[in-house]
């Protein structure tokens, strides 16, 4: 057995999506499209001689439900600490992230021979019975900017990319659950989210990919001012801007939030999905 | 239209592989698995006012058919400007490295506003025509360390792969033709593949995929004397190392070929696919 394992898993800014629910959660999920990003989240794992796993984020420790589901199924006691460079709770999918980092890195210190198809379904699965999220896994696992043509885990789904890499910037003003939207009403979402994904399966550039997420934002009622105001303003001045779902956060191309006059994060597309990096 | 676009595509050695043909180029292609790399190939596109298209390696203009069918295909004239980190026609996937290339960047320059899935279907489909390959460019657009489940393009392929990331060490004595060998009997080769898929698809661990590559070259006869004599240098010093799928060429995880005395290449698994870097 290793002493440790270390996954990278990037950030992934949900554009637009529509939800859906199977009673399976390997072939519940969503459709829609994102980016991932350069900045994510660094999770290690190392056996511990304790009963029990413990998970720390950022130094302190935490519950975050997918990640103790994926250590069960992997059936494994483990201290888990990640450490993450966007916001959490603000639509960078950073549970998500937690899961499959730790599914990842689990299965290399404690030598379960699982393979990657195998290691993403025991983490989306995981997310998807939290409620915690219905996409990002298999985004990041699949890095660069997806496409989520059909749902559920990779057994499951079919993905798509827009062949691109972009600088981007982002600002947080909050966070939103994502578990309250995905347990109310999500119907107007779901006509929202699939119209938004036929106009980029018509035309898989990032441009289009932008106006599909306004006009999606707009359509499905989550817009707040806060994050409408910011988008307003980087169109202003003929940037491209919209609404990280499910976040308050604002994702703009190139240097949109900076000509608008913010002081954003910074980052890239990331070319890869989740990788071990040790 | 822009200037000029650049993508870089990982090199790719096959360790073992199943031929499976069919009428349709893009149902066609292998089973089998191999390492991404991080040497591989860069292709720069521009258009060109000239009639013909024009494609240079290394500074020498050459012509490759798959690279020719590529731009026809994307009805676009240009000319297409590649270096390579890798030898030629030695085992490493360029002539797939260089029609996917240039199907990213020429959709790039030209606006073709295809997707991925899209450009990756045309290059595996002008290689699988040329006979120059069967799996290369669906692993070069995966990265990683690919495994191919079932042949054919990104929408007739299923892929999964390997969860682990590690140096590799390379040495090639000279070049096999891909043409010859498939265009020869490969029911002998197909049995083989079929055995050693069968064996990482259990366990998919790098281990397992280099023994699995060893029996697979013995068993299909494609083992020449140089290759076998250096294999077992690098096992008598306790190290992994397999003969890449088609070239004379050996490949070593960690530092296998330092360890027997050589003085090999040098680089990592690629843990991206095939990427647009400007």
């Amino acid at each position: 057995m290793r002493e440790e394992a270390t996954a990278f898993v990037p950030g992934h800014i949900t554009g637009f999506f529509s939800a859906h629910p199977d009673d399976d959660p390997t072939k519940a999920g969503s459709r829609g499209a994102g980016v991932t990003l350069t900045h994510g989240v660094e999770v290690t794992v190392e056996p511990t001689p304790e009963t029990e796993s413990t998970i720390v984020l950022d130094g302190t420790p935490v519950d975050v439900d997918p990640v103790g589901t994926v250590l069960e199924t992997l059936e494994v006691t483990a201290r888990v600490e990640a450490t993450s460079d966007v916001p959490i709770g603000a639509g960078f999918g950073v549970s998500g992230a937690m899961a499959l980092g730790t599914a990842l890195a689990a299965n290399r210190v404690f030598d379960r021979t699982l393979s990657t198809n195998e290691l993403v379904t025991v983490a989306h699965g995981a997310e998807v019975q939290a409620g915690t999220g219905l996409g990002d896994v298999v985004a990041q696992a699949h890095g660069g900017i997806p496409i989520r043509l059909e749902p559920g885990g990779p057994h499951e789904n079919a993905l798509d990319s827009i062949p691109a890499c972009t600088r981007v910037e982002y600002i947080s003003f909050g966070q939103l659950s994502t578990a309250d939207v995905l347990s109310g009403d999500t119907e107007a979402l779901t006509v929202a989210g699939e119209r938004a994904l036929s106009t980029i399966v018509a035309e898989p550039t990032l441009e289009s990919f932008m106006y599909a997420s306004r006009r999606f934002a707009r359509e499905a009622g989550l817009l707040t001012d806060r994050v409408k105001t910011t988008v307003d303003e980087v169109a202003a001045v003929d940037g491209e801007a919209s609404m990280a779902m499910l976040g308050e956060t604002v994702f703009a191309l190139g240097t949109g939030l900076t000509d608008a006059g913010y002081e954003p994060a910074v980052c890239e597309t990331h070319p890869a999905g989740a990788t071990l990096t040790d």
